[in-house]
């Protein structure tokens, strides 16, 4: 497969976004994902109790075979906001269907932005353009991946665009994703393989750990190339899964590093991850990789308090390729070069290593700084 | 009961600290707290997989009948440096015992500082001065309660020491404390007091959720009073831990504001501490109430992923008395208003209600703002 850079749309889809006057900054904030044709689809969501509007409608009619398009605003997260924001999810629904020529239950509708407020729905009857700027809210760049391969002389494209900088914690999707290709699939199929890629991805990844009321991975599938090859499509939603995973960490909110997280030697694929999760969530360790600073004990205690059983002659610690602590013991370093290291590169590597089985996990964070604070501090006023 | 501010030390203990040179600062960094007899002694410890060295030593000796005292250490956790570690926290004790004459193991050890580096053992080996200030690391005040109370005409004296403003989060003893009387107590029912009182103290707090590998609370009582009573002692013990488990986030590192979390109204006492640390550990809502900014969909979204099974409907939120969000539905409010009455106070309450059942929890933590990051960013360079 290979990865394009003129991000062409696949085959038979169309998107486009507005300024639909949501956002208080007066940006785009409105965006459409459209498709000529019925597509196959399938959804992973939030596991938050306090789930947005747009997610209870889009649980409510995935997996399907028969959805045109996808409605996404930025500036307005409807969640946390009862009854009427239901209503209000399926009014946005309903009124792109009749732009679209559809029915209500052929249109996905997807949200992000403040929560507890309610929709300003005289602004949401508008129409579309540019979408992959569309659904940015604190992103300072699209995050987009386009990818094409040749499936029996066919070429299946696959187009994925992702919202997300914060509010980022790894429980299902985290963020605002949407996958779009010509390939032919059925919307089991479809689901399975957009199971297995998230959780590889964007399950894998995290900026403060906290879960979002609005995580959605979308895909659609139109088959408008009329290529038919699972195994090639699990490749390319995989890789575009990946892709646009390690790209929000790295857009993090006031992020100066992407921390790439490897946990090997764990007994089971949950012990990595709780590992991978604790060292990514703690602020130490994150403040300390903004500083430059090869304060690896953070890094191990860390490590310890994530609720997996080891002792500590089981756990050993690489940072950036350099040994730091092996079976439990400290070994001696230069500080000075460890640490030019990490002010060097934008992408700290963190390695633990327990001897304990063959599980693995690679999980992504960003380093905290005070930029974070301040685009936190003030974020509704 | 009454607080005292002259912070007498009970009958038969003395404190004392002196500048080992362990600290580059050059401050305060050794402090021995000490019996003229022998002492009830109870601990309870971090539940980190790399717990500290003088943890282990501690473990091994607790509870005991026969405590004489307790040499503390700043400027080094003593922490993930394996067996040699082990070795100076033991020959620590020793040394102090020989000063003492006593047996080594009536002598307790607490490290604090940075981890990963061994002991500078031919520092340890020092006098005692000043011991309130001995034991900060970067806490910007001593944090210290005594409180008195009469028992059948004797005075019960207690006096306890903490530390701690950063990496604390809530299992088990979440920093360094001490607790000295002169009741009169078996190390089993001190044990039992002091566990109980800890469970409503010093883990119920958090600055950033990290948990040290070094967390100990230490209780001696000497007998000296010769007063002996079950009940007065576990309020003492209780209050006295309440109020110092108060002092560490209202002096986390870089706190604006001191942030008191009731959740209210669950099933079990686990769910309501599960909410609570979700919102007290969530680096959105702390940097929303250092910007004295009402966005309490935070603080909701929070308690969604804290890991208890709840509906929307079921949850009720107030910010400072303010009511912002009954039973899953969003409430008008004075946004100017709550704004201005989070900037005016430094304590700031959040209460989140359920309809599940009778369980309460109080926990406190404290805003995340750029003076964490500015010390965070460079602690050990």
């Amino acid at each position: 497969m290979s990865e394009s850079t003129d991000l062409a749309l696949p085959q038979g889809f169309r998107a486009s976004g507005v300024r639909a006057g949501i956002k208080p900054s007066g940006g785009l904030d409105m965006a459409a994902l459209v498709s000529d044709r019925d597509c196959s689809a399938a959804g992973t969501f939030t596991t938050n109790r306090v789930a947005a509007a747009p997610v209870h409608w889009d649980r409510s009619l995935l997996p399907s075979a028969s959805i045109r398009g996808i409605i996404i605003n930025a500036g307005n997260a409807n969640a946390a906001t009862g009854r009427q924001g239901l209503d209000n999810a399926r009014a946005t629904a309903a009124g792109a269907a009749a732009v679209l020529g559809c029915r209500t239950d052929q249109v996905l509708v997807a949200s992000t932005g403040v929560i507890g407020h309610q929709l300003p729905m005289s602004r949401v009857e508008a129409g579309f353009r540019d979408a992959s700027h569309a659904i940015l809210t604190t992103d300072t760049r699209p995050k987009v991946v386009s990818l094409r391969k040749d499936v029996g002389g066919r070429t299946v494209t696959l187009l994925g665009l992702a919202k997300g900088a914060a509010m980022i914690g790894p429980n299902m999707a985290t963020m605002l994703g949407f996958l779009l290709t010509d390939a032919k699939v059925s919307p089991e199929a479809l689901h399975g393989i957009l199971k297995y890629a998230v959780e590889d991805s964007f399950n894998c990844i995290s900026v403060e750990g906290h879960m979002s009321t609005n995580d959605s991975v979308l895909a659609l599938a139109n088959g408008a190339s009329g290529a038919e090859d699972f195994g090639a499509l699990s490749g390319l939603v995989a890789e575009a899964c990946i892709i646009l995973a390690r790209m929000i960490p790295d857009d993090g909110e006031g992020a100066t590093h992407l921390i790439t997280i490897d946990v090997e030697g764990a007994s089971t694929p949950e012990d990595a991850r709780a590992i991978a999760r604790a060292v990514a969530d703690s602020p130490l360790v994150k403040t300390a990789i903004h500083g430059a600073d090869p304060n690896w004990g953070r890094i191990v205690s860390a490590a310890g308090y994530a609720g997996v059983a080891f002792e500590e002659a089981d756990l050993s610690l690489w940072l950036n390729g350099t040994p730091l602590y092996r079976e439990g013991a400290p070994l001696p370093f230069d500080d000075a070069a460890v640490s030019a290291e990490l002010r060097a590169n934008r992408e700290t590597r963190i390695r633990l290593v327990l001897n304990h089985g063959p599980a693995a996990v690679r999980f992504w964070t960003c380093d905290l700084t005070a930029e974070y604070i301040r685009l936190n501090a003030d974020y509704t006023t």
